[in-house]
Formats: structure tokens, C-alpha cells, sequence
């Protein structure tokens, strides 16, 4: 891996880099994809089992769309039973961190007759979007499940491009059951968020769509925003390591490769002030690709994207871990809960040497899908926050109401409502 | 205004007729949004400048964007002194109910050495956006402000079109400074909102934008949206009044005209089971029109989309509501708390018959800042929760990593993603 030093010119440089990988930088999609959602929106079933049968090869229609118990039996009977395994303990985990997160409404009174609250209320439908593909990801159909059926919503549905046997892969139907769906839908791609956002006659419109997929699913979820609700659009995985002297270079190069193998687009970077630390991370790295199954894919992603920067000072490594926010970040200092109260910016925060991050891809409890792509300055991970909503309740008696009416009527006025102060001062009429 | 029979086949037809104002439906004008928007990134200071000669007709530079200390001390000369003192009184209301709203950092920890948790984090830069324009909407700058100045975010910026003579209304200026602004830039429209997601000479990129504005600026923020977070999308006002035949019915008909005169596309619908309400409504709509200084803006939005709808029963009235999922809700009925509970859908409830919408407008502390348009399905009030984000904590020792590192390869080789399973498999080697 390239070891650069960090100053002011090479950060800019590598910021820049990264944001390419923005899905919001593919404009030549977008009139390809905008086509797909009218069609679906004029064309409903019509136009989604058109496309699965030019897209993935598969003959779908309003009798096969929804996948069976039976083929769901099927899927048990085919998935490794030591997935299975694993698949129930991890939910232990995820369900009682999720559990955590859950909000609850509350009410502040005051005497005169005044009750100011809050009210939670869980979304109604919620859609879950798994890709298909070659890539089987069971842990991230549980992650983008589990939050939802915390949160209390209803009815969550998934959709999911068929084979070209019109099948699902069993892992992703295992994953689905045993996470608590309620329908599994076989369409993919950007017909699949079209037919979520606004219905079909055998896919219903749901408020919310959340999960990954690839850039015709991106924009599909950003051009439908405001009919429904999405989660954050997700770019690309990114890993980043701080790391000082005291960090051991075997577990950091392994966990920089850990992201790399995900995607040519994939990000690892580790800041440090070691500039020993440094030069045995970039030979440890050398190490592991030539072992690891997937070190073309890891070759090219660091090639691209991977770096190793050595800073002068703690300081100015926090500020550039600040400044990229990175969706996984490793703290592997002396002191690494000190280190995180300065860290502002981050989608998951791994503290300490045991703290790999693929622990949090599987196992430990908080949500895999994160903010990329430098949008963790201002998106939170999934979350049971996101399937839930809020209302205000305010309530006045006419006790409360009247001492100060005609403060509003007065704000009323200022603003030349005169049919707002009207509805406050009709009340006092008398 | 028009009595209708609460059918199923009215409830849709209303429906379809109020999704029509989406600001998501103005696919017209989005090429020119595009257009303004590439045009910011590329020209910076240069394009906003020329946007504000050529749409506001000012002679705005790099001199005199920013609004000064000298500017805000004329326009605390100029504003009458009974609205300073209401907006102060307001500010009281608005900051305690949100202070409510603040969110915590938390964690959880076992024996083993494990510490799980979320890491509560403000955003560090805001934009908000204030219309320009005739209407001078000073609580509208409150709303937006005081969350954000609540979560505790270091830098609020606020952008606003100025008039011809290059100043800005000092109700505003006034109201953003009470509120705790920190600057305040001379530029309105698409071309602000492109200028806070990308930063240019003058303005600063921020993380998030917030605030109203026309079809151009709705539109800028969804096309920016992923580049920086936004609020979500306003669309044009509405109050939705579920009565019984407790209510008062020059009350309701007095709210519902408080909504009808924000603008030609707001709407105003009474849901009864009262015919004799529906009638004593209407009548009293007519006798207030014709005496309030918006009777046109009022008339054509009554005409456009005001109804009165009478339902069969209580839980037929209640599905409608929750359906149409109103932005401001009215209960006046025989037990409003009780009908409360069974409101899934609405921006803010108003409980009881003091309870007027305008209440909650200027003075009583929820945000007026509600999700329109049926949004409200899915959105949540402006609150705090806006100008947060979180960050998973995730911390394991290495003794309680021991007994379940062989989970986590599992579940990684299952997903073939071998760097994985290398990545935990390496802290165990020996």
C-alpha cells in the first residue's frame, strides 16, 4: 500500500478521490432510471414483469411473484444448518441492541391546563431491498429487518431479483424468515423501487424503502424520496484505522483488507504517527493479498482507493479522520476511549486492538449499514429511529389559552395572517 | 364550502387531488434547477452573484452578502417593538419544548469486556433557508433556528434573498439574530441552496439544509439531497378538523380558514359526523370569507381543496384521517384525548377546542416546521433530532472475542468474504 505523508495538499487530494465514488455523481443514469419508475408507475405489474424477464433472465407474473411457505421450507432445507446457527445467535444480538434505540412518547402538563408532547408512532409498511447477484449478504437482510420489527412496523416486505430459474437464493430467504418478514417479492433493481413507492397491483406502496443495492437502485430510492421515505444512500464500504505505535500491524493490515475485498470502489485507509507502524502495515498487507480468495477485486480497491498517511501529530490525524468520516472506523491507540471522545465524525466507532470491525458485521449487535462516503457528518447508522415518526401534541384549555391570546394575535398580525388571528380572537368573542 | 358524503370512492378522488400540489410532480422545472445548480458549483461566488442581479434585482457582492452587525442594529430600529417582545415570549416556549427533545449518548457493558453504544453527536454546520418575498413569516425563522441552536450545532448560517435595494426585512433579520444566528448571507432560491450544499467564495458548505421555500428552492434541496442532508420537502399548508357534534362550529370554521389563506394550493377539510356541524360550518366559512383581508387567496383555495366530508361513524372519519395524514390536526371531539390515541398519521395534533391551529404557529413550542402532503405518514415534526447524528460504539476484549470468533467466520466464509474471517482469524494465530 502507497504511504503518503499527511499534509493539507494530500488530504484535499484524497477527499476529492473518494468523493468520485459518489452515486450521486452518475448523472447518465439518471434519465435511464427516471424511464424505469414511469414505466412501473403507469404500467404496474406489466411493466415489473417486463423488465425481470429482459433484466434477470426470469419469467415472473402475478402467480410467482411472491415467494411460497413452500419455497421457503425449500430454502431451510437447502442452507447450511451451521449458517443457520449462527444466523439465530447474531439475531440475539442485534434485536437486544435495537431493542435499545426504541423512543417513546412523552407529555410535559402544566396546571392551567396545558399538555405539550411528543407522540411515537412506528411507520405503517416498510420495504426492504436485498440485491441478488452472485454476492449473498444474509447478514445484511437481518440488519435492515431487525430495526424495523423493533420499531413495531406492521408489515415489512422485501423485494429481491429471482435467478434466472425464477428461484431466491435460500440464504437471503433463511435470513428474511428468520428476522420476521411478512412478504418476499421476486423484482429487483430500480422496477423494484418504483413498484414500492408507488404500488403495483401485486406489490403494495409502502412509506418507507431502505437497503443497498446497486446505482440504478441508488438513484431509484433518491428520485422517489418525497413519496415515500428512504434511508441514506449508500455508497461504496470504507474502512479507516487510527492507529499509534502501540497498534499491531498484522490485526491493522487485515482489517484494512477486510473492506477492501468488498468492491473495487472499496475505501481502507489507516492514519497514523508511526511511521513504523506504517511501513510494517504496508508489508503486512503485501502478505495477506497473496493468500486472500478475493486479492484481485482487494488489489484494484487499494490501488484506487487505499491509503496509509502518516501524520505529525494525533491531533492532525483526528482532524482528517474528522474530516473524511468514514463508515467504519478502528481506534487502535494507547488509549483508544480517550481518543474517541474526539472523534465527531464516524458511522461505527471500533475501539481498541479486539475490536475488528467485521465483528460488527455479523455479530455484535449494532447495525451494519452505515453512512459512506463522507455523509456520516450528518447520517446516523440504521436504526430503529428510522422506522418510526413523530407527531406533536398540543392541547390548551381556554384557562391557559387566555392570558396570552393576544400575544398571538399579535404575532398573527405582524405576519398579516388576519385569518389566523381571527381563529384565536373568535374564541375570546364574548 | 362543498359537503360531501364521506364514500370510499370520495376519499380517493380528494386524495389524488391533494397529492397533485407534491413538489414532487414540477418535473418541469427541474431541468432549469439542474441548470442553476451545475452552474453554482462551477462559478461559485460569480454565478450567485449573477442570479441575485438577474432574479432579485440586486447588486449583491462579495463586499455586501454578508449581512452586517450595522445592518441588524437598523433593522432592531425599524421593527415594531411589540413583535420583538412576542418573539421573545415565543422563544421561551419554543426553546423549553425542544430542550425536551435532546437525545443522549448511552452504552451498555458487560463483565467480558464488552461495551456496546451510540455516540450522540451535533452536526457542526447548518444552513436555513428564508424565503424572500412579500409574505414575512418571522416565526418560520424561530423554528428553523432554535432546534438546531438546541443539539447544540457549532455554526448556523442562514441564506435569504434580499429586495432590490440589497437589504433584507428586518422582522427577519431580527428574529434570525433573537433565534442565535451566527450569519446571515444575501441570496435566495435555487442558487442559495446550491451554494450551502457546495460552498462558494462567500458561503460556507454546510452539513444539512433546512427551511421553506418555493418549487425551485423544494426541488434544489432534492437534487443536493446525499451531497449534504435536508429537511424534509414542504408542500403547501394544510389543517384537517375532525369534528363531532360537540363542536363549536364558528371555531372550526375559523380554523380551517386559518390554513385556506396561507396560499391558493393550502388545504382545509373538516371531517364530521355531524351533517348539522357540515351545515353550521359552511355557513360560517361564508360569513367569515367575506370579512378577512385574504378572501381570494382563501376563496380559490377553499374552491381548490377545501372540503367538508360527513362520515358514517367515528371510525370511518378516523381511517380518512390517518389516510390522508394531515399536516396540522384539529380533534374537537367528545373525548379528544381518547380519539388521539387512535391517530396513527399527522403532523401535529391539536387536542380540544382551544387547542387552535395558529396556537401552535407562533407561540405554544412545537416546531411549526410539520411534513405535508401525506408525508406525514412517514415524516417527523423539525426537531432536534435534525441537527443530530449517531455513531455506533462498538468495543470487544479479547476475552470476549474468544468464545465467539468462530461464529463470525462462519457467518464471513458463508458470505465467501474470506479477508473477513481472515481479519478476526488473525488475532488468534497462536
Amino acid at each position: 500500500m502507497r504511504i503518503i505523508e499527511l499534509t493539507e495538499e494530500a488530504r484535499t487530494n484524497i477527499l476529492e478521490n473518494l468523493l468520485k465514488r459518489s452515486p450521486n455523481s452518475y448523472g447518465e443514469f439518471e434519465g435511464r432510471v427516471n424511464e424505469i419508475i414511469e414505466n412501473v408507475r403507469a404500467n404496474r405489474d406489466a411493466a415489473i414483469f417486463d423488465y425481470t424477464k429482459r433484466f434477470d433472465g426470469a419469467d415472473i407474473n402475478a402467480e410467482n411473484i411472491l415467494v411460497t411457505e413452500d419455497e421457503i421450507k425449500e430454502a431451510y432445507e437447502k442452507v447450511d444448518e451451521k449458517l443457520l446457527t449462527v444466523i439465530r445467535k447474531a439475531l440475539v444480538n442485534i434485536r437486544k441492541y435495537h431493542e435499545k434505540q426504541r423512543q417513546y412518547s412523552w407529555f410535559d402538563s402544566e396546571e392551567s391546563g396545558i399538555i405539550l408532547g411528543q407522540k411515537v408512532t412506528a411507520l405503517e409498511k416498510v420495504g426492504v431491498y436485498v440485491p441478488g447477484g452472485k454476492a449473498v449478504y444474509p447478514s445484511s437482510v437481518l440488519m435492515n429487518i431487525v430495526p424495523a420489527k423493533v420499531a413495531g412496523v406492521k408489515t415489512i416486505v422485501m423485494t429481491t431479483p429471482p435467478g434466472k430459474d425464477g428461484k431466491v437464493n435460500p440464504a437471503t430467504l433463511v435470513a428474511a424468515k428468520e428476522a420476521g418478514v411478512d412478504a418476499i417479492y421476486k423484482v429487483g433493481g430500480a422496477q423494484a423501487i418504483a413498484a414500492l413507492a408507488f404500488g403495483t397491483e401485486s406489490v403494495p406502496k409502502v412509506d418507507k424503502i431502505v437497503g443497498p443495492g446497486n446505482i440504478y437502485v441508488a438513484l431509484a430510492k433518491k428520485a422517489v424520496f418525497g413519496f415515500v421515505s428512504i434511508d441514506s444512500i449508500a455508497g461504496p464500504s470504507e474502512i479507516m484505522v487510527l492507529a499509534d505505535e502501540t497498534a499491531n500491524p498484522r490485526f491493522v493490515a487485515a482489517d484494512l483488507l477486510s473492506q477492501a475485498e468488498h468492491d473495487e470502489m472499496a475505501s481502507a485507509i489507516l492514519v497514523t504517527t508511526s511511521r513504523d507502524l506504517a511501513e510494517q502495515v504496508s508489508k503486512e498487507v503485501e502478505g495477506f493479498v497473496a493468500q486472500l480468495s478475493r486479492k484481485e477485486i482487494i488489489q484494484k480497491s487499494l490501488d484506487n482507493y487505499g491509503y496509509i498517511l502518516v501524520a505529525e501529530s494525533m491531533d492532525e490525524a483526528i482532524a482528517t479522520v474528522n474530516e473524511i468520516a468514514s463508515e467504519h472506523l478502528e481506534l487502535v491507540t494507547n488509549n483508544p476511549f480517550e481518543t474517541m471522545t474526539k472523534i465527531r465524525n464516524a458511522g461505527a466507532i471500533f475501539v481498541g486492538e479486539y475490536s475488528s470491525e467485521p465483528l460488527g458485521d455479523y455479530f455484535a449487535g449494532p447495525n451494519h449499514v452505515l453512512p459512506t462516503n463522507g455523509t456520516a457528518k450528518f447520517f446516523s447508522p440504521l436504526s430503529v429511529d428510522d422506522f418510526i415518526k413523530k407527531s406533536s401534541i398540543i392541547s390548551y384549555s381556554r384557562e391557559a389559552l387566555e392570558p396570552i391570546y393576544k400575544d398571538i394575535v399579535q404575532f398573527a398580525e405582524c405576519e398579516q395572517l388576519t385569518a389566523h388571528a381571527n381563529s384565536i380572537r373568535v374564541r375570546f368573542e364574548d
